[in-house]
């Protein structure tokens, strides 16, 4: 069965696109809060769980260790748009290791942040490694290597015991084992495992609670947490979805986009965990979806829903700046 | 009824996202030849029916009066890439009418050529209306604007004699008299109007055919088709699917981009006229599945095939250039 439509396109008073999509909303134990079309099906969940992936950094002592600080870890959970301080961010990370832009895995693309990009063509230069969105993810994946005295090199690598510990983490967080054959490449070349939707919002009702969740790496995602609520532009940058979210609502909710479609999140006072899948991989229908969810689930104020209307029905404009149409989420989000 | 599954994005051996749509291919009596989906829904149709618009520039004169090249003519059907090629021809356009690119209601945006973006931004240059991709079509407008002796400024409004002719012309061509609550604004500024698919696909069977049209619109649509033949590379740009097909193909196969997941297109020695809408507006699928229909339908000899199977199956790559997955078209296509 087709998922439901979650998000309509219009062009003046007509729709011109509809993306479909489920979404899970669940609490610590896993109780079914919402659920829309298939929530039992595996899902890339992409950069949406880089503040799983970073759980280790931070349990394993690394980021005591090595002395990363708070906008560093926001960084390592980030899908950052390579502006001028993301990028001296993942440098610092790497120098504290005695390392450089050279040991990152994660290849280069130029800055999705466009006047970054746009100052970096002009200055005649070619993007780097550090600019690749990942760079802070992979510092971070580079600290805790050294930290558990593994090779560096090769630590993109499925086998490579980073990702061996990474992969372990996801499992433990979502509870879901992940056969092999759920594993494919990410953007930025590690693994990504598939994983049904109704455990990734397990997964971070479990992150913003703690409940369910080992002591230590209660700690851990807590401190996490905080680290992002404090330094949101630092995962993702001006202008941003996520940035702007947690500027505006602080520890209040926790939320991380994933390509192709997908959002994760978390709204601690609730106690929920969040996990959107937008079937063609759209973005900007997930975040329209987060917006809807945020709205229904995050005991917002009058003022913060007025501040939302602009995120959950984003106005769409031509070349000219004209007004010529909008997005909105459809009835089954409401 | 949700329309069919037509394109699935794989990565490693999982579906990672789902492209649904619809597709009609009818020949020039209107007869369907392959209907998925509902074809009777009002679709924008946007830069596809680009040929359609110039139809009034050939019919009236103007392209003779002013001289037009068949060059220019393919670019008044293009959605172009901003490369240099395509913005002298723009400005030639604009020149043989005495005027220039502040005449362009259009708008600017950088070159969608990425090598042509970086290389204006490289010189401190700030795109113009000429990179617009619609700047030939726009140009095509104010010839026609000219020739019929209407003021070229307000061109775009959808009562200027330019407009109103352009939709007299798409509504007698697809046989589908458009409502005005189905009139939208484009992404270049002039109004886009929502016609049924399988109207759209009638029309492009009967621009591909003559039949159905009256003597002076069929030969004016054959001197378009051809203009399009001859020089592919003016009706989209290096490396584009558009300019690819028709570079192979020739007059065999006629085919067009339009924002939002639209693809309009016709094979004219089957006598077919195809219409394509992703529901979700996603392009990446819009292309693999013109690719499956040409393969369908085109009569493509065995090099053919083999050439086409990259564009039917395109990898995908990561930042790394690893090949992590594919699209490919479903079952519902073969």
């Amino acid at each position: 069965m087709a998922n439901p439509v979650l998000v309509e396109v219009m062009r003046g008073a007509v729709v011109e696109s509809r993306h479909r999509g489920a979404v899970a909303v669940v609490d610590a134990e896993g109780a079914a809060v919402l659920a829309l079309g298939n929530v039992d099906r595996p899902v890339f969940p992409r950069s949406a769980v880089k503040a799983l992936q970073a759980l280790r950094m931070i349990e394993t002592g690394a980021a005591d260790h090595f002395g990363l600080t708070d906008q560093e870890l926001a960084l390592a959970c980030a899908s950052h748009g390579g502006e001028a301080g993301h990028v001296a961010a993942a440098r610092s990370m790497l120098s504290r290791i005695g390392l450089d832009a050279s040991a990152l895995r994660c290849g280069a693309h130029p800055p999705m942040h466009v006047p970054s990009a746009a100052a970096l063509c002009r200055a005649g230069a070619e993007p780097t490694t550090l600019h690749n969105n990942c760079s802070g993810k992979h510092s971070g994946f580079l600290c805790l290597a050294c930290m558990l005295g593994a090779d560096p090199r090769g630590y993109i690598e499925p086998d490579h015991p980073v990702q061996r510990e990474v992969k372990a983490t996801i499992e433990s967080v979502t509870g879901s084992a992940i056969p092999d054959d759920r594993r494919a490449i990410d953007g930025c070349s590690v693994p990504t495992w598939a994983v049904p939707l109704k455990a990734l919002a397990l997964g971070f009702a479990r992150f913003c609670t703690g409940h369910g969740l080992a002591p230590e790496r209660a700690k851990a995602a807590a401190r996490l947490r905080a680290a992002c609520a404090a330094h949101p532009w630092y995962v993702a940058g001006s202008g941003r979805f996520c940035t702007e979210v947690m500027q505006r609502l602080g520890a209040r909710a926790f939320v991380k986009l994933g390509a192709e479609g997908v959002y994760c999140g978390a709204l601690p006072e609730r106690g929920l965990g969040i996990a959107v899948k937008c079937d063609d991989g759209g973005a900007r229908a997930s975040e329209v979806v987060m917006a809807a969810l945020i709205l229904r689930f995050g005991a917002l104020n009058e003022s913060e829903r007025a501040w939302l209307d602009r995120l959950l029905r984003p106005t769409l404009r031509n070349w000219n700046g004209f007004a010529i149409g909008k997005l909105h989420p459809t009835e089954a989000l409401s």
